[in-house]
């Protein structure tokens, strides 16, 4: 009985935390989003601002905040991100891509829900200044 | 008898392209680099040509060409290196990195070894610009 009061604030917490997350909602459908894949562990869809040709975003189901959350036990969760990445590209005719993660503020992480970018359409350069504006 | 004729010149194929890439050499020492990091599936090494101040390339031990590659029965190679780079960041105090993976021609990928670049150090920007040099 202590037990259950001590255990069911945590609980709220820990929901109200993913209830508040934007890709949690978009994967629920309660904010619209242009799906371009889904499975048992995997959402996909058109990101909102593009910054090239093609633009995805793809992100696990299961609610890690970022890269560095990633361990043994939930590791699955990126396997399946990136089987669905080679999915979508057979699926799209696309052979040529470029994925990012970004964790933390540094890399620019503005929304705290593990995703990955998914960039194609346009040939990509590679050196400091593909890192963007840095500062 | 008929089997084992047909069979030994795709084997020796199988092992010359192995044998010819050059993350392959790195893994097995053939060829120098700086590691950073090394498990049972992993292997980590600061990149020669770094463009962050942090260059770290995390790549899978088993030979998996770029991403178009990764299916159910490979991809645990993918959640190791995400295993390996939250470890990496622990140990190294870095809180805030990117992770980008190349896969084909114009995503610029160089070396047809799975590699994921991790970058930190610097404020990353987001755009189109940070595509590099787009043709």
């Amino acid at each position: 009985m202590i037990g259950a009061v001590f255990s069911a604030p945590y609980i709220l917490i820990q929901r109200r935390i993913i209830m508040d997350c934007l890709f949690c909602k978009i994967i629920d459908g309660e904010i619209p989003s242009t799906k371009v894949y889904e499975d048992e562990f995997v959402f996909a869809f058109k990101d909102i601002a593009p910054i090239a040709p093609v633009h995805y975003l793809i992100i696990p189901k299961v609610h890690i905040s970022c890269a560095n959350e990633i361990t043994e036990e939930n590791s699955n969760a990126v396997a399946k991100v990136f089987e669905a990445a080679a999915k979508i590209a057979k699926a799209e005719g696309i052979e040529s891509y470029r994925i990012i993660n970004n964790c933390g503020d540094d890399a620019g992480q503005t929304v705290k829900h593990l995703h990955f970018h998914m960039l194609a359409g346009i040939k990509m350069g590679w050196g400091p200044e593909s890192l963007g504006k840095t500062e």
